[in-house]
């Protein structure tokens, strides 16, 4: 297998963290190369692509894409489409990492706008992560735009996660299918088609809500990128300040301490599901190869996972699934 | 003080945890009186406004209130138009509340839709509840009812909570002022106006995202009704996933059980503070008169804070302040 593409110079804690985390994933047994400023990555066994120029965090996107050629972010995304490297992982600049996987890799054929599918953690059921599609690539959607959100998020849940007949919800402010926006009105009845359902294996369940999103209500939600956006920053925001009301909460008495300490094997597992980190990373689906975007925060950890799951989504063949249905379609 | 109209029919529990939640209020000194069928509301010390229809959970908002005069919901609102109550409160049908409201007691000039304004949890400073307006009543709004909502809102964290320079943010996908939907972006500048936030004491700070919402970037936080559903519905689809997986670590072992007791001190006022039964629920905003609306959930503990609510609010005069304001505008 080619090696996973690393974005060495993108993120708050980059280099260092991204380096780190390149080299868990190699420790892993997981071939990765990093792209950046040799001078700045400094001492390291791990195989570097040069590239001199580092696309700055609040950059405008599009304009530092096309004239920085020689950025680490586009040489990454120019590593998969040359077919050096297997996928691309960048925790840097998220419109920049979207337009340089978009421009350098090209989109599939039939996919008229790529988007970000993000996994959430499912306290449903088997614990399988939802997926969220759209999570912020698309802001302004068309209706037919859900339609092929909802076809790429049922491929993915099934060549990630081996779901064979994933259910898909429409998020919206209401169950009932009369509840909508003028956006999810319209996609509605694009959604409930016999058609794609039939060749992707999907289920369309009609619509779910925002309480939805966590839960074993749907397999995939679909959502343009506005809302996704701002419902995923919902979750994590609510995430964040629970657990850190929690955790003054554990350090307020030496009895809460102690009943802390005895808590800790019980609460270490609900930690680890709800953790972003190692639930794997946001994945841009659509373009011809394998790019995942992380959080601009990411440790090494975080990295090591977004490697992993780059690989591993390599290896399950998500772009030629991808391509194969939707040139049928 | 006028006594607050309480919907004996409406919410899941109704009408016992109703019936409860009112004789709370009642015997903590706040005035209620009860509006449904008095042979289903039963034993009861309380006042009771006879109304022979209820308003199902599911029906057709317009229609039913159209053709169910003498349903609770309707005469709930038809005692404050009358004089006879000083606000109402509802955990029944959402939209019907709203359309019985607007229509009954009429918006207040220069109000081109009312809005639900929702206290949201924070775990920034102070604790000062955040306000989430329009967290659902308009799903399809143009640029100038979000500067409505503003201002509103506004006036709503004034009256409330005291905040005399409330900070409003706008919902979106980015900080940045070039971020946001097509919405967000023509809303931008009418919020950046002066002349609004001279008026009102208010200072507009620009974007906000959805982690901010409980946070402290903002006291008051302005979308659109849809985007505000979802984001509301996913803080508590999060805060309930979360605290049933805490709950069932805590119950998972002996040392577990041992270590949650200990705990408990230190935990009840984090759990306080996310409770949405004692945050006190939401108020339609822009009608000329007091509306609580409530989960359909609802517990007697959640109608009494509502009911609380309700009276606090008439008492504070807030439909004169908006009044004031809003026919200035």
């Amino acid at each position: 297998m080619l090696p996973v593409a690393v974005d060495a110079m993108g993120g708050d804690h980059a280099p260092s963290a991204i380096v780190a985390g390149a080299q868990l994933a190699s420790d892993a047994g997981i071939p990765v190369i990093l792209v950046g400023r040799a001078a700045d990555i400094g001492e390291t066994d791990l195989e570097i692509i040069e590239a001199s120029e580092a696309i700055a965090m609040d950059a405008d996107p599009t304009k530092s894409v096309r004239s920085m050629k020689d950025s680490s972010l586009v040489r990454c995304a120019e590593a998969v489409r040359d077919g050096r490297a297997s996928g691309m992982v960048s925790a840097g600049n998220t419109g920049a990492a979207l337009t340089a996987a978009t421009l350098r890799m090209r989109r599939i054929p039939g996919v008229a706008r790529p988007a970000i599918a993000t996994p959430l953690p499912n306290f449903g059921d088997d614990g399988t992560p939802n997926i969220l599609i759209d999570a912020g690539a698309n802001i302004d959607c068309a209706p037919e735009l859900l339609a092929l959100f909802a076809r790429m998020g049922a491929i993915y849940a099934r060549t990630r996660f081996g779901i064979e007949a994933p259910t898909v919800g429409l998020l919206a402010n209401g169950e009932e299918a009369s509840k909508g926006s003028p956006l999810t009105k319209a996609a509605f009845p694009l959604l409930e088609e016999a058609a794609w359902q039939q060749e992707t294996g999907a289920r369309f369940i009609g619509n779910v809500e925002g309480n939805d999103l966590l839960g074993k209500a749907a397999d995939v939600i679909v959502t343009d990128g506005f809302t996704g956006n701002v419902a995923l920053k919902s979750l994590e925001g609510a995430a964040k300040a629970i657990v850190a009301a929690l955790l003054g909460a554990f350090d307020s008495s030496d009895d809460a301490r102690k009943g802390a300490q005895l808590l800790l094997p019980a609460l270490a597992p609900v930690y680890e599901r709800m953790n972003p980190d190692t639930v794997g990373g946001a994945a841009l689906v659509g373009v011809r190869g394998i790019c995942m975007i992380s959080h601009g925060s990411s440790s090494a950890n975080a990295i090591f996972h977004a490697i992993k799951t780059a690989h591993e989504l390599a290896e399950s063949g998500l772009v030629q699934e991808l391509s194969a249905s939707l040139s049928e379609g």
